[in-house]
């Protein structure tokens, strides 16, 4: 789909007018994957703020044949030092790439000096952050990509309930193990993080990893996990129970559930990220247990599993529309259990829509 | 294990003296759990030249529980901004940090002049690359893990020879994924890197990815593939043949055979890396195939699955008891099919000793 890359980078182009630069040497791999749709593990990208006629992409010889079917609408270059060559070859060209920006969020002091040296009669320009400006607002393809990831994670999810996947006797590595298994077989392309399985006290450890823990009955399980599709990442949290749920359990998941929705509920455009984190907050310490939730309410979703904006107390922004976010209260009781629930969204004109779509009810298995 | 992570701190402290540093920054998550065994997604590690006395963690409060279990012996330290959090502590210290190291190799030009307005009195300076100085060495807590690794992907590939698993009929995809999935089997926490599973003209693609393409008799398939064990990669590869081989396959073979043998022969302390890219290459460009083996001979492994030395010619540098490499010629013939064989290995006193144990004579299935 290369037109949609196109777009992209003639979207880029206004910036680099904005940001007063002739061209933009873009060297992380991920930016580089959205202006170009390239997934290979080497590349810089010469972006041109004229036209993709002067726009030069760059891997090694590695990804000579991926590199032809994914970018076949810009002039390719093979180099193992793909921005090296870039910017040598800037130099050569002269007046077109005077003055160059380049990623200075993503590259490091070392290599600026080892760009500095190579960049003759270019002026090299400090340009963060310009094409995370766009990724922030997800395009159609984006959403459809998330859309299918989210799905993935959801029929897991189905599959494993309905097969008895989660059950007293089983361990929290089988469990997460299972999970992955069915995202792979709905089209994931594999885990979007490190699952998370938690039972019984573990529960109440935020980012717990899977261990050898038997689950037993009357435990919480707490279930984090997301697939990967086009490289694109879903999140989602349940918490589910062995068994009938005892009163503080009842309590607990009533009170984040409430929480979660409140804070769905804020997601619109305009808010400001501190607003929505309050919103599900607020629930929480008028629950008290404001102290056991220890983290933000949520994160930007997307090529990245945590990216911008960042919805938490100390976040700074507000939402537009076509953000993707997630929202994950939770309240911890250590020693005891605990409870998140998270979906993922996109931000829409009025609304924000779902884009986790399993059940939230407390589900007892 | 803390003690082997004190005594790479101690090693660290020695480079420290002599890059004339009071302390360094550590910001790079490898680095970090390879001096603490920290393997969370957020910390900094300001690491005094004199002792742990005066050596501070920091993650965030996610990782509360699981940094008192994985870093007991070190004060810790909680807070989102990690690095910043640690240099503003040394900055009221005072003289005991007065010359800070930082990893420049890593920390983006951004984030340096975010440093650099936190430093106060602290003269922050370039010390790239100590670190890594320290894991080119590997200790024998990490060949050990790498050595699970690679015994992990050694019986994976036993169990699918075993099976039937590479057969026609079956997609690149399904092989890719039973693979990975008895690598798990085997004690993997995960794929060390993106399988590559290329069969027929596909196996002549170096990096190529599993599709959809059925295997069909009389193809090559190329199988490149790892374990990852405590946050350590194997990586190996082998090429086997659906139904008796025909004569170029054999030829083939046969050449990237006698290569891989004489570039492992050449793994020795002390050898020019250059000259053990070298001894594998002039066997391929004797055999009239130079054209045809178009990457480097090999690199390290360990926390990553691409680290220094570089076994290439453009490579630097000599061989020293204790590093981990591969050697992975091979020969690449578009739209027939290619051969790669790939082993890792540690540098012996007198030898390379074998990690991965597959055998590679022409497995024919």
């Amino acid at each position: 789909m290369p037109e949609i890359h196109l777009v992209r980078r003639n979207a880029l182009r206004e910036l680099l007018h904005e940001a007063d630069v002739d061209a933009l040497l873009v060297t992380d791999l991920l930016n580089i994957r959205y202006l170009t749709g390239f997934t290979g593990s080497n590349a810089a990208l010469l972006l041109h703020a004229g036209s993709d006629k002067e726009t030069v992409f760059c891997t090694d010889g590695r990804y000579a044949t991926q590199s032809a079917g994914e970018v076949p609408d810009l002039e390719r270059v093979l180099d193992r030092d793909s921005a090296r060559a870039l910017l040598s070859r800037a130099d050569e060209q002269g007046a077109s790439y005077r003055r160059t920006g380049f990623e200075s969020h993503h590259v490091s002091v070392e290599d600026y000096e080892a760009f500095s040296a190579l960049a003759g009669g270019i002026e090299l320009r400090r340009a963060p952050g310009l094409v995370e400006r766009l990724r922030l607002v997800k395009d159609a393809t984006e959403i459809e990509s998330l859309r299918m990831a989210c799905a993935a994670a959801d029929r897991a999810l189905a599959d494993l309930l309905e097969h008895g996947g989660i059950r007293p006797g089983r361990t929290e590595r089988e469990v997460a193990r299972d999970l992955e298994t069915r995202m792979l077989d709905y089209g994931s392309s594999g885990p979007s993080f490190d699952s998370i399985v938690a039972a019984g006290a573990n529960s109440a450890i935020p980012h717990h990893r899977p261990t050898g823990k038997v689950l037993a009955a009357g435990e919480f399980v707490k279930l984090d996990f997301g697939a990967t599709v086009d490289g694109y990442h879903s999140d989602m949290t349940r918490t589910v129970v062995l068994g009938r749920p005892v009163d503080w359990q009842r309590e607990v998941y009533e009170l984040v559930y409430r929480a979660q929705a409140a804070g769905r509920a804020a997601v619109l455009p305009g808010s400001e990220v501190v607003e929505v984190d309050k919103a599900a907050r607020q629930v929480i310490e008028q629950g008290g247990h404001g102290d056991e939730f220890s983290h933000g309410l949520g994160h930007g979703v997307g090529l990245q599993i945590h990216e911008a904006p960042r919805l938490a107390r100390n976040g700074a922004g507000t939402l537009s529309v076509g953000m993707t976010v997630t929202v994950e209260p939770g309240v911890y009781i250590a020693g005891r259990g605990g409870v998140r629930i998270e979906d993922t969204l996109v931000v829409r004109d009025s609304t924000a829509e779902l884009l986790t779509l399993s059940s939230k009810e407390l589900v007892v298995v």
